[in-house]
């Protein structure tokens, strides 16, 4: 895109490129794309917020055997994943403000616990990140067509174009998508605020025995009774509850100041909504006698929608709220879309990604890691057709272990500071890492067989990528970084060749350059049969030895290579490994003139051979084989005029 | 490929690629590569003898109505089909002795009729060559798949792996290709013609009413009788008998001397062997009663099945013939690999198409028109899942149109030659002409509906595209021939343009390999806010002024770039523009160096912005910028020592 002389883009060449994504911004722009608390719930809590819509429903799946008697031991279990969400949200405070940089987890595994532990946390993370993005879609894709079956064979389809909508509006910037997710999110929060506290109202004024509006379906018979193991699995599952608290952390830069007192805000805020939340949807399944229903059954019925509908009935609060929470599924995707192109770049900045990752993109957001987000989640979408239900038993895993890595850091980085406080908080953290450890093992074991074993070998596959991919740059570090002044040889003037086919302009062009560079010009022509030499060297003395010779110009040679196999190639790089061989010293610059075509069409007609000999050329030329390509322009495409270039006859 | 220092391939390195195709062959060997009329008849007239096989049958399928008569209409049909043959062969004998460097159809309407005409015949065949190819696997294919019923489900895969092996063995020249086919070819004319001799004898001994060995089965009684209408379509059908006759005036070079006499006796003998098969198979379906059977439904046989039947009885004799047959249909879609790679170059050698085609490949056979055919059959196939029954309509018009033209245009050839001789064999074309122009109009009228307009359609558009082709190499030839001496110039030296980010090995490398080019070079340096200027600067006088000043070189400008937006590519190349502008006479060479990785999985982590750069100055730069690209390779993977590069400090 061309820019005005401010260096603004010019408003008469306004592209689609800036209307989808909204105009470039100036580097010095990015304290207007800072925000805060208002913004950073919808941007960074969706998820965690979300959660209360499928933690709770996960765990009373699980307990469905117990019939009746599972809403008995839902409170317990939420009280016990309350206090690990306390557990874990003061962990990330203490992150916040020990590393304001953002990186969450990564960070604080690898500056503590050695760069290993770092590469398991961000491994852990990314996997994910991507799986939430896929599986949030999806869910929210699966509430509207359920609702709407018509929608039915269009799955894949809206899931990819909800996909596609996220992408874009996360490619446009920090500022515009805390604005986009803000009605649904605070919707959201309003209506579980609104229903909870009204079925919360009538469950007291009622003394614990409140009278549903609409009933709810009466569970199956109990089959069996509680055991350990089982409420161990439903434990495991409600802990999905947790995902997503870390977001936050990973994104601290995002906040204006004071960043760490608006980011540890924001984390309290998402923290403390869905704690009352999960409390208050435990409370209520107690006191209204709500079970899950068995998923994919006839007659299904989430949590959530049994509530609304035993607390208010079935009118326009009841729908509005659902609505409120099937968008909010959807969305939640979103902290994907905020966490992950964020840790990418922490990952990029310490070599274990390419630099591109860190680069921030024309509106100040990484770009690349959102593309490749988009692009992951996608290829999950498309292989499971949209329906992504498989992919759950994989999800927690990844969180846990990033929650533990992250506390054990915490434990040492207090260690390290010292002092009073420092104990305390470091007894905390203790007290969190092995909670969420054991809570990691149970993930584990529990939902082994079902996939978390996938998880795992992901995890350890990704370590594996970013550790080769660090060695790789340290290699090339190792071979090109060097100190001191610049070494000078004496460098004779390179050896030019020009390959040659016919006396073209093309080929004039390409000779005048190269006798501008070097005395040493070869003029290279390959016999593969379908030409005459005859032809080439009879006028080539008359145009081109002769005129040379009158203008005093060092003549080139004139040097015909047989190819009895008809490849113009192998003869040439032939020529130029001995040429190589005879002159260690010197480089030499083959000259390859290329027409610009302006149209696709055109490269189907020429151009393969120029494109092939500069490839070959660089991959098996060696150090000293340079590639000059020049190009020339057809004049109908061009409004360059090539007279402009050297073509007057000149007398020395 | 590596060579020893003869030329030839040496053993160590001997390739897949050589196993699979065989060793390359000089242009010299080419000679040996030709045939003679035992290899030419398999080669050439693999599908014209296969015609045999669905001519009748096709015929004999349109009859189906008129029942029991139908076998009475078979043979006038036949005879007028075979007086046509005779024709067309007569005129395709001339074509071989005035045009014997092949081409056929096209060379002679080209030559006589004008390009116009030429480019009709050659689009016309191109067609029907590549329908052919698809076709006859498909048909050979569904032979044996209706044999076997287990193997239905794989039809597409077994339809792509003998495309392949025709690929292959065509690639491999052709010498191999005609010796493959000889036996297939051989035993299916042994077999027909023992059949045919066997019927006619039992036919003659009966006195015209022979006792077949296994009835025939009945045909459905007569629902409607002989119209003009049902004959014409009859007629229009039958005529596929004679395709692929046209081949061995494309392939006239494939013969060794006398070339000539050769390839007619090559006809000529193809012609023979159709014309004796079309007359017995019409005697003898006359005198067994044989008609067609529905095809598609139950109880199918083809014609051929119930001849070798009702002649020998189901017997091992019945099985070989049906094998033979069924190969021979299989592999009659080499004549198109034999016929289109040929056509293809002599379009090539005129422009028509690019050049390639035109280029002996390693085995001295026209590879890329081999290769196109098979990609183009490939996808036909892949397009109607191996079943091209579809596609049988639109067969025959090319035939036809090409026999037409061609013979139009011997009409125009003898008419310049002038003499008595001339006369007579100008009367017999004119009388061809006519004769396939009325059954082109017949074969076009009669399956218009069914998808001849396709063809039609297909065939204009092709010339289309060929005349397109060569007006843009016209275009390309106007801009750069040119005649006369070298115009000389007094070209100063290029600017130099060297983009840096750090003073690594790979800068310096450029550095020093841009002061030996020109006294006027100039660091470009990006500032993206990604790397801090102060930096460079600073080590920039220390680490490159000062040596260079010492050394008394010339020393280069460092260029600082502001880039509010972050980019690269557009401050460079605005730049560039500007000097372009300010220098109307100097080139300006921009150094991209490059670190070449040999491993594919390492392009992911380099090498994206030298391959971006490259693209967009050659593409955007206008006709001065040329893009010098100075290869950097990692120890590790390169077995040549950087250290030979001129690295020495010098004290001038």
């Amino acid at each position: 895109m061309r820019r005005n002389a401010y260096g603004e883009p010019s408003p008469a060449r306004m592209s689609i490129r800036d209307l989808l994504f909204g105009r470039p911004l100036r580097t010095e722009e990015e304290q207007t794309q800072r925000i805060g608390p208002i913004r950073g719930v919808p941007l960074l809590g969706l998820d965690a917020l979300a959660s209360a819509a499928y933690g709770p429903e996960a765990a009373l799946t699980v307990l469905l055997p117990l019939g009746l008697l599972s809403a008995r031991y839902i409170a317990p279990l939420s009280a016990v994943i309350i206090v690990l969400l306390g557990l874990v949200s003061f962990s990330y405070r203490q992150t916040i403000a020990a590393y304001p940089n953002g990186g969450g987890s990564y960070t604080v595994a690898s500056t503590n616990l050695g760069t290993l532990a770092g590469l398991i946390a961000a491994s852990a993370l990314c996997v994910d990140f991507v799986l939430n993005a896929a599986v949030a879609i999806s869910a929210g894709v699966g509430a509207i067509v359920s609702a709407v079956p018509a929608l039915l064979p269009y799955t894949l389809p809206i899931c990819l174009v909800v996909l596609a909508m996220l992408t874009v509006v996360n490619l446009r910037g920090v500022r515009e998508s805390g604005y986009v997710f803000m009605i649904p999110t605070y919707l959201f929060v309003a209506c579980m605020g609104a229903m909870l506290a009204w079925g919360i109202a009538k469950s007291l004024a009622s003394h614990g025995h409140p009278v549903p509006v609409v009933s709810v379906p009466h569970p199956a018979p109990a089959v069996q009774a509680a055991s350990a193991w089982l409420l161990f699995r439903a434990f495991a599952s409600g802990c999905t509850a947790m995902t997503g608290v870390e977001a936050v952390s990973n994104g601290v830069p995002v906040f204006k100041a004071p960043t760490v007192r608006l980011a540890a805000r924001t984390l309290m805020l998402i923290v403390g909504a869905l704690a009352v939340m999960l409390a208050g949807i435990a409370y209520l399944s107690f006191t209204f006698h709500v079970a899950a229903t068995p998923p994919g059954a006839r007659g299904y019925e989430s949590v959530l929608s049994q509530l609304f509908a035993a607390v208010a009935g079935r009118g326009a609060f009841y729908y509005v709220g659902i609505v409120a929470i099937v968008s909010v599924l959807c969305l939640s995707a979103n902290t994907s879309f905020a966490g992950f192109p964020r840790l990418c770049r922490v990952l990029a900045l310490d070599e274990f990604l390419p630099p591109e990752f860190a680069h921030p993109g024309r509106r100040l957001v990484y770009s690349a890691g959102i593309v490749v987000l988009a692009v992951l989640a996608a290829a999950l979408l498309v292989a499971f057709g949209g329906i992504t239900d498989r992919l759950i038993p994989l999800f927690a895993v990844g969180a846990f272990l990033a929650f533990t890595v992250s506390q054990a850091g915490m434990v040492v980085h207090w260690r390290r500071v010292g002092g009073r406080r420092a104990r305390r908080s470091l007894a905390v953290n203790a007290l969190g890492a092995l909670a969420t450890g054991i809570t990691l093992v149970v993930v584990i074991v529990s939902k082994f067989v079902d996939g978390a074993w996938i998880t795992v070998l992901l995890i350890a596959a990704l370590v594996g990528v970013f550790r080769a991919i660090r060695r790789n740059y340290d290699r090339v570090d190792e071979q090109t970084d060097v100190e001191g002044p610049l070494q000078l040889g004496e460098p004779p003037p390179p050896v030019v060749l020009v390959p040659l086919k016919r006396l073209d302009r093309v080929a004039r062009k390409s000779l005048r350059l190269a006798i501008t560079m070097s005395p040493d010009v070869r003029v290279i022509h390959v016999l593969t049969g379908e030409h005459d030499m005859d032809d080439l060297r009879g006028r080539w003395s008359q145009f081109v030895e002769r005129p040379l010779r009158a203008a005093g110009f060092p003549v080139p040679t004139l040097v015909p290579l047989h190819s009895p196999y008809r490849e113009f190639f192998d003869p040439l790089l032939e020529y130029i490994h001995q040429l190589a061989a005879e002159q260690p010293r010197r480089y030499i610059a083959v000259l390859v003139p290329e027409l610009v075509e302006r149209r696709w069409y055109h490269w189907l007609l020429h151009g393969h051979r120029p494109t092939l000999l500069k490839g070959l050329l660089l991959l098996r030329g060696g150090p000293r084989v340079i590639v000059i390509n020049a190009p020339w322009y057809l004049r109908d495409d061009d409004d360059e005029d090539h007279t402009a270039s050297p073509s007057v006859r000149v007398v020395r």
